[in-house]
């Protein structure tokens, strides 16, 4: 027994595997895998293991897990839920690595209990569990098929991490269908333990391994996720199809793998930060895995239309705008290049138009020129079907160029509509791995999600800014609430916490007695606001304990004595810690800055200008913690009210470098202390552009 | 020679056809023509033209329209661009109707003088012209293909127009592939004269066409079009597929065919109005057409899911609320219906969850059981390739549902997703008009088309309100401007303009004198605003021409003497027609409010929430005029902003009644007098409900 955690490259490349819950059933699930297996060729060893011994399919049947001479890394675990634990604790006895467990029965209906004990057992013995409620998995490297899904399955790049085993098993069988090879499929059911991450561990430094796939319903521990992410998506392209986006998909993905999908904002924004391409549909996943895994990366942005018809090529347009393919424009260049190669009434601005009378002769040379520009980093070659069609020019033509394109270095993409001939040239260079698409809108979405990547790999990597901050005064300001069974901070506390990140506060003091009001309110400078300070009176300003825009030590003084007068009115036995003094700020840009701990994602970040804008239109961006400052920026950047910010009508641009210094301050106090669980500051006041910025008000929840 | 327009239905059904310039070389579009005419089998006489006379698959060749014998309905034109308008000459002397002209070499490059003189000269002798810049048309009730696309043309109930030949072209080969049948294909090209306008005027009572489709680059009379589309959405489904959406894709656009795309906002606004279906790819519209053409209407929105997948079905449910499909979730009912017929660890939560168990029988119980519900009235049937596929039971399990719901009434959508044998079946079926895809979104979008279209149609019809204005009050305003060559309004003048159509707006008065200016002010009462009144001085406030809170004599005074100075000293020969004296208006929300001829849609309207709203957020939303109450209340529930209308953080709500109001007498005054252009009211402040609304300052363009 060892509670060191196994290498997850055995859950892949294990030397021994053994099916626990073998059947000779043909029909059985145990039998099945086991055929998997077998039929696949795999590498290592399989012991299938039943309690009524025999042979499978030629193995020895062992009747446990006890009796195999071997050691075991992979243990896939077949039998019904309720004998699942007791086969665990097997299994840990004989030191097994990892136990993927097939059988069904456990949180997806509610059983959450038997699962977690399972998954405790498992840990506590050095071992590791996948799913349950699984199909198995594939990985290319020993040739291992231990799953339950077709028997044949593509070799090939495509690597698929499945939350839905039903999904795994139809997509495998479209993989085959769509000639779209697999390194790996695997499917993390109700994730119990083992999770995305995990997997990526090994998928991103694989080298069969050229793209990603994964269908996700609800992310457990995303703050890892997040941190695998951002490195997997440097390395090869990760496609995200996520399931449960709608209210009521919610619901539906619930019910399924007991996963919670959490807000769909925070999901976005976030896999856009970690550089994931998201795909809207199974078939758009399948499009970008398979032209992904086998296009070249571009060496710049500038991309040409090649067209025989202008209304393909206007649609290409507009859909090169929708997927961010920068369309080159310089016009000068793009004449001299194409005008020899264009017949009269064609166009050589971009989309360059070879018209109806082109030929694949046409294309071969307007791509040949192309390939052989400098200037030019892709190509689009668009096709409308004419009476000049024919299938023995094409289809050389296309390949040809294809393959050309490879070597120089430059992705392209073909599109082709048209009748029977067309589709079928397009669906037998499509099995030849040509990316020719029906459809010009899927081919675009192709070239956009390949640019997406690669404009993800080329940004400089970025430092998280995680600033210093004295983590004993914190505790010290924590412990006053902690005494105080209190699950927030009271305001003067909260206040105090932005002052050690050095988050600017307006001036203030507590003051106990009138006289101490004065002098405070003298120091601080006129006019101020006095608040009283007590836990026991939440909604300060209905009870008459807030009093505004006291000008002079007279009015402090007539102010003090109706506040305390309000609200002993109010609440007599309430205990009054004081009356908090502070300097009346003067009015400005109102922004709110957020910070919590994601159920889904651990800790996140929200920043939004102020009021109305949050509350109506809802606009507000996300980043997972921690964040640099690039990513600050960009935050501000996705406002859709950042021109705000910039100054419109004739205003004086805001202090934009002191929203993000309190931006990375308040991510950092966050990651400074697991006790804090949120923190919201609304609003903090921002001026003219080096005039700084002021935090109002902020609440403060504890863990 | 008669200057009477011509039935549409003579374009296309007409009794008899000539080609001019008709060829025996069979690679000129020339033969093509006569040959797809003849070989498709066309009803009606067919007269070849050439000046060289002789034979062309058995039909005598005319030297010239002159020579034949018959009156020609359809003249199709294929001269070379130069000898079109002596062509349109003798075929008005010969009282031919259409002039379908195949050629280019017109606006499309440029040439639009010639364009436009062929179009007049036709138009003054009672004869339309189609094109020019076209392929021809296809119309399946005379069995006519006069088109040089495609020799076969499958016979079916989808009529498109589209305003790319080469498009049209290939989309014609793609209808084929997909068994799609036509009923008519037209290509509009330049739009010279014929638009789609005209085409629907005959496509909407057509019988056998079921569904349009249109592709469209850029709209010219787009108010007809407006009218026409209104009323043809609630007869059948009318699909768009609209490019040059994008910047770049609306310069390819222009330099494609020639036509301004307009601004894409207004488009998809007026769309919407008219209850067409936006496509948002060339598939996605095959999808649609298919489907709409084939399936019933449903006779409400309860949708239901069944799969075998919880996965799938959790994209679905997603995909439902993107397509603004409605889920039945009435689960008592559900669990009735479905709970004796699913298995263990299924579900009768709507998607009703089968399992990976489930067989052909599964799902024909299921569906069954849906089928004879009344509250379910429409079914999505999802599945996910097992081990348990066979084509033996699914292929009739599959077709026989469809053909049981379409016969009850029902919708039905089916998707498959697996390997190979799951393709094949899905392409097999779907050839056979079975709506089953294999990607689950398509299958949910195209549900979505079908209820986007049932909602319309169902939606009661609205009498548009314009309301009576005096034009004659109208005429007097805009006779001062006219007469001083003005193509704006002064500010009080445009304040008189609303004030004959019963907008609010503040109480004024023009003051020649400072008597008359203190007099005017007790009379509105205080505060008052101050401001000349120049043409010579544009802005106002920038010069000191403006003076605000007025609260006394004293001061109305002070700021006539200033206004005076300040004007004088920055333009000392300023024409200084008085000072306006106006009440000035208590605070509220603000509204900007616009009406303006759009170059492509004419009247359009246009609302938003004032300020920053609009700035920032273009947070607007628009209609094409005239439009009726509901019409304006939908357009306010389109803002984001429109909760700070209902009231938000305690406020009160607005008084949105009245903003309609404004709504329906700013477009009734636009439409009253074909001499403004442009009325914009910014702000008219919006008071809590009940307490009316004031539009404190408007701008008015003239034609």
């Amino acid at each position: 027994m060892s509670t060191h955690t196994p290498d997850i490259k055995r859950l892949f490349e294990p030397r021994a595997v053994a099916v626990i819950g073998a059947s000779l059933d043909p029909n059985k699930i145990g039998y099945k895998i086991v055929q998997n297996i077998v039929t696949n060729g795999y590498v290592g060893k399989v012991f299938p293991i039943n309690p009524k011994g025999g042979e499978i399919l030629g193995l020895r049947v062992y009747p446990s897990v006890h009796d195999i001479p071997d050691e075991i890394d992979v243990a896939l675990v077949v039998v019904p839920a309720k004998a699942v634990f007791q086969t665990v604790q097997e299994c840990a006895a004989h030191g097994v690595k990892f136990v993927p467990i097939i059988s069904s029965g456990f949180s997806e209906v509610g059983n959450l209990e038997e699962e977690r004990k399972i998954v405790a057992y498992a840990r506590e013995h050095g071992m590791r569990v996948l799913g349950p409620n699984i199909f198995g998995l594939y990985s290319v490297t020993p040739s291992l098929n231990a799953s339950f899904g077709p028997r044949d399955i593509p070799k090939g790049n495509v690597a698929i991490v499945t939350q839905s085993g039903a999904l795994g098993v139809a997509m495998i069988g479209k993989a085959a269908a769509e000639s779209m090879g697999l390194s790996a499929i695997i499917s993390v059911g109700n994730k119990a333990d083992i999770d995305e991450a995990d997997l990526l561990e090994y998928l991103v430094p694989h080298r069969e391994t050229r793209v990603i796939l994964m269908y996700i319903e609800g992310v457990k521990n995303g703050a890892r996720l997040v941190q695998v992410l951002k490195r997997a998506s440097k390395e090869k392209p990760v496609i995200v199809i996520k399931a449960g986006r709608s209210r009521r998909g919610a619901i539906a993905a619930a019910s399924h793998t007991g996963s919670l999908a959490g807000a769909t904002e925070v999901f976005d924004a976030i896999m856009r930060q970690c550089g994931v391409l998201r795909a809207s549909s199974i078939q758009e996943a399948f499009n970008w895995c398979k032209f992904l895994a086998i296009s070249v990366l571009p060496q710049g942005a500038e991309t040409v239309i090649i067209t025989n018809g202008g209304g393909i090529g206007v649609i290409a347009t507009d859909a090169c705008e929708t997927y961010s393919v920068e369309l080159y424009d310089d016009l000068q260049i793009l004449e001299k290049i194409f005008a020899p190669l264009t017949p009269e009434f064609g166009s050589t601005k971009n989309p360059i138009d070879l018209t109806g009378q082109a030929t694949a002769e046409h294309y071969n040379r307007a791509l040949e020129a192309a390939r052989h520009s400098e200037t030019i980093h892709a190509v689009l070659a668009l096709y409308c079907e004419t009476a000049l069609f024919d299938v023995a020019s094409f289809e050389p033509m296309i390949e040809g160029n294809f393959h050309a394109f490879q070597e120089a270095g430059k992705p392209v993409v073909f599109s082709a509509l048209g009748g029977e001939k067309v589709e079928q040239l397009t669906e037998m260079l499509r099995r030849r791995g040509v990316p020719i698409f029906a459809d010009v809108t899927e081919a675009v979405a192709c070239l956009g999600a390949l640019y997406t990547h690669y404009r993800y790999r080329s940004q400089p990597e970025e430092l998280s800014q995680t600033l210093e901050i004295d983590t004993k005064a914190i505790e010290r300001v924590l412990e006053a609430a902690r005494r105080e069974h209190r699950a927030f901070l009271l305001a003067h506390e909260a206040q105090q916490l932005l002052r050690i990140a050095h988050i600017p506060v307006p001036k203030s003091a507590i003051a106990r007695t009138l006289d101490e009001a004065v002098r405070s309110a003298d120091e601080i400078g006129y006019p101020v606001v006095l608040k009283v300070v007590s836990r026991d009176i939440l909604h300060k300003s209905d009870v008459g304990g807030v009093a505004l825009d006291l000008g002079n030590p007279q009015e402090v003084a007539d102010a003090y004595g109706a506040i305390l007068h309000n609200c002993r009115a109010y609440k007599p036995n309430a205990v009054i810690d004081g009356i908090e003094v502070s300097q009346q700020v003067a009015s400005g840009m109102q922004i709110i800055i957020g910070a919590r701990r994601d159920p889904s994602f651990g800790p996140i970040l929200m920043v939004g200008l102020g009021g109305i804008y949050v509350e109506v239109m809802k606009d507000v961006s996300f980043r997972a913690l921690p964040i640099g400052r690039q990513d600050a920026i960009d935050m501000l950047k996705e406002l859709k009210s950042y021109p705000l910010l910039l100054g419109v009508r004739g205003e004086e641009k805001r202090d934009i470098d002191m929203v993000i210094d309190v931006l990375l301050r308040v991510g950092s106090l966050l990651l400074a202390s697991e006790q804090i669980s949120d923190i919201e500051i609304n609003p903090l006041i921002v001026y003219e552009h080096g005039r700084g910025s002021v935090a109002v008000d902020a609440r403060v929840l504890l863990a």
